[in-house]
């Protein structure tokens, strides 16, 4: 076609996709199972239930389904702040002076200001649909606690979220979102749970861990009637309602009859990465198309780059399941870093096998460089990126540049996550020269990976 | 047209408006000149030249010509945020249980947060034109400021700066954003003006104030070679460039064959009521069409609603020009108050003179009810609204409120100025149930009125 694309491209109300695409159905290795800690046997939706919803169960472990339809009331409240819009970054290519196309699939024009929105609310629809009070969850600096409260808002859920402690009091802006948004918001360790309690009295100063606020959030949701625990990265369900991101940008590029040859996603959990990429992937899957598509990471929390492909507990406290993914090992602490949505030491099962089997390629990026690409995108393209999605942004401008060198008109989508409304302050040690990069030492990663589990 | 009304009208690229409404050139009584404080004398081009940009000034006092081109490098920078979305509010109509229909016309989604940027890019637009090197100008909380630091980045110009000090301390977000658009940002008063000196010796432990941050920004602008400075609202300029919100609103519901009964917007200086009214009183003016418009403004700062028709200073300082204005007195002080935008003492020129004349109406609200308002918005429509705008959703749902009462199917537009994600310690404190409503007494207002000066 040789229409001028337009700067963005909002899909039309009739235009956005009415099912989630499961990456899994097209996968010939599928994801391992997730293990019983305690047995090493496979989980079975029994196991699963206590916790979770019923039909998220039914999701996480459906390898087979290739479709899903999504539910009429998500995709009411998909016209709240649905179709994210695709855009053509024109005036990122100009400050570059680079012959490639930019695209990004722009997920942060929303209250919680990230793409979580788009799990929260087929969350906490199940949660409604099984007639549950309510559901509990934990929240690192507050970008999913928020997403869930807007969500479970909507339903009329009960919304709790246990918020770490020294997020709680130094970041007291998203726990006023979130309580706007009639959640009840609880500093992590608290004396609400049996597990708080204990963690208290052994340590009465303790400013909290996500690895704490995990288990009171489980614990809360299995101990009240009527309430499950939700969770909103690296688990299969997510991957699966995130995928309405890619299929998204997907019919907007169709529509124009542009085919990416790189597609560059951030990468935490996995819960962007594998939303963005999955019809893209499930063409490579199926032979259909071919396209290099890459993973970012933290050079802090390099999982994918330097972690190993093994079952390891999902979380620090090794009371969750076993999962075989790419991992630094539980028990590794990342430097402190910004980019707080990256710092799981694992990745999502899904993901990992993906990336084992060869059909992406990964990049470990490190923090000041991540903030250089944020400054000059949000000089030219206007909009201030979150410092998670602004590692997509790094590669994106790096692949631009060689493209500049070569004279290729590559066509490159990126998926833009977030804003960093809430992550000034890390803006501002950038701005001061302060910002330092932390990475960690082969021996780290050496004794860390030495401390995983042993499976069969 | 039978069509279902989508949740949100975007324009397409090619129907965004090319030229700006001026409405000025529609009224039959003219707002009355600035004049100057010293000789009573209406302020000519010579006199406001030395300040401000040419170009501006002739727009300053252009009270004929109707339609004026947007340049077309402002045109491309709306690219990067406009057209902004008229949104059909369906789900807040379904909340209040009302048979009218809501639209309002959302200025909030560009990382500037608010409308102010529209008058920015063109302001920095017309500094670059005169081949300035730079700008000046003052900020409280950082709106106005964090949109010109965006504006100028884009055209390569300098941006200085000049930021309350206790906001430089105590809300170092906005500032940092302003920051890494390149901007400079100075605590006021500062030692980089003589009359920041003058102060920091005659106080020395002052947290500024706008008035005299707006003095060191206009001293920085005259003394620095190729500088001028630049205003964010109350000006004729402002309310032109603004029009462009309007003017939009009234392309997306002419395109669904929409006529609007009732038309709100929150008032401060005046910049986002007269442009988004401006179109539509254009037609009253006209007697082509007639609506209800309602001016809303903050019970703490009622400028419309409890002020004076006068000639009054412009600043607190009582150096800038005379305005013809409704006012509070330039001396009067209001209570504290989060919305921040809305509290100048006075009001644009061309808006006292429609509300003298009977164009619109005006209503004074309380701020903890303006925060229910702000609550049950967020809820309901997912986007967390700036605690300015509302001023204009608290009116928008009490009329929609009186629909429910009388049955009837009313079409009420308001405009949504910005987002609340810097306001959050305002939310907290209504959250926690700690805000308090502060209303001046008669007593309060008419002592500062008995200070206006003499006027012939």
């Amino acid at each position: 076609m040789k229409e001028k694309i337009p700067y963005k491209i909002y899909l039309e109300e009739h235009e956005i996709p009415t099912q989630w695409y499961n990456v899994r159905s097209d996968m010939k290795n599928k994801p391992a199972p997730l293990l019983n800690p305690g047995t090493g046997q496979p989980l079975k939706a029994e196991d699963l239930e206590p916790i979770f919803c019923k039909e998220l169960v039914k999701q996480e472990l459906d390898n087979d389904t290739k479709w899903i339809d999504i539910p009429e009331e998500v995709l009411t409240f998909y016209k709240m702040y649905r179709p994210s819009p695709l855009v053509r970054a024109y005036f990122l290519e100009k400050a570059l002076g680079t012959p490639a196309k930019i695209y990004y699939k722009f997920e942060g024009n929303n209250t919680s200001g990230s793409h979580k929105l788009n799990s929260a609310i087929a969350q906490a629809y199940y949660a409604k649909e099984q007639g549950l009070k309510g559901v509990t969850t934990e929240t690192g600096a507050g970008q999913w606690g928020t997403a869930l409260s807007m969500a479970c808002q909507f339903f009329g859920l009960d919304c709790q979220v246990y918020m770490v402690k020294c997020s709680y009091e130094q970041k007291p802006f998203r726990r006023e979102v979130m309580r706007t948004y009639g959640a009840k918001v609880t500093p992590s360790p608290s004396d609400t749970t049996n597990v708080g309690r204990k963690i208290l009295a052994e340590f009465p100063g303790t400013s909290g861990s996500l690895g704490c606020a995990i288990s009171e959030a489980v614990e809360a949701a299995v101990t009240q009637e009527g309430y499950r625990y939700e969770l909103g990265s690296v688990l299969n369900q997510v991957l699966l309602h995130q995928s309405i991101i890619g299929l998204e940008a997907k019919t907007a590029l169709d529509k124009y009859g542009i085919k990416p040859d790189i597609i560059i996603g951030c990468a935490g959990g996995g819960s962007n990465l594998g939303g963005l990429i999955a019809p893209f992937v499930g063409e490579k899957l199926r032979g259909e198309a071919d396209y290099r598509i890459i993973a970012v990471e933290p050079a802090s929390c390099p999982s994918f780059t330097r972690g190993k492909f093994a079952y390891d507990f999902c979380d620090t406290g090794m009371i969750c399941p076993l999962a075989k993914m790419y991992t630094l090992g539980s028990q590794f602490i990342p430097s402190p870093s910004h980019s707080g949505g990256l710092r799981f030491h694992g990745m999502s099962t899904v993901l990992s096998q993906l990336y084992h089997d060869g059909l992406f390629e990964a990049r470990a990026v490190e923090q000041t460089s991540v903030f250089e690409a944020a400054t000059l995108f949000a000089r030219a393209e206007g909009t201030l990126p979150a410092p998670e999605s602004s590692h997509a942004i790094r590669v994106a401008i790096d692949e631009a540049l060689k493209c500049k060198e070569t004279g290729e008109e590559k066509t490159i989508v990126f998926g833009l996550t977030g804003t960093g409304y809430f992550d000034l302050v890390a803006y501002g040690e950038y701005n001061s020269g302060k910002m330092k990069d932390v990475i960690p030492t082969d021996e780290d990663i050496a004794a860390s990976l030495a401390k995983l589990p042993k499976v069969d």
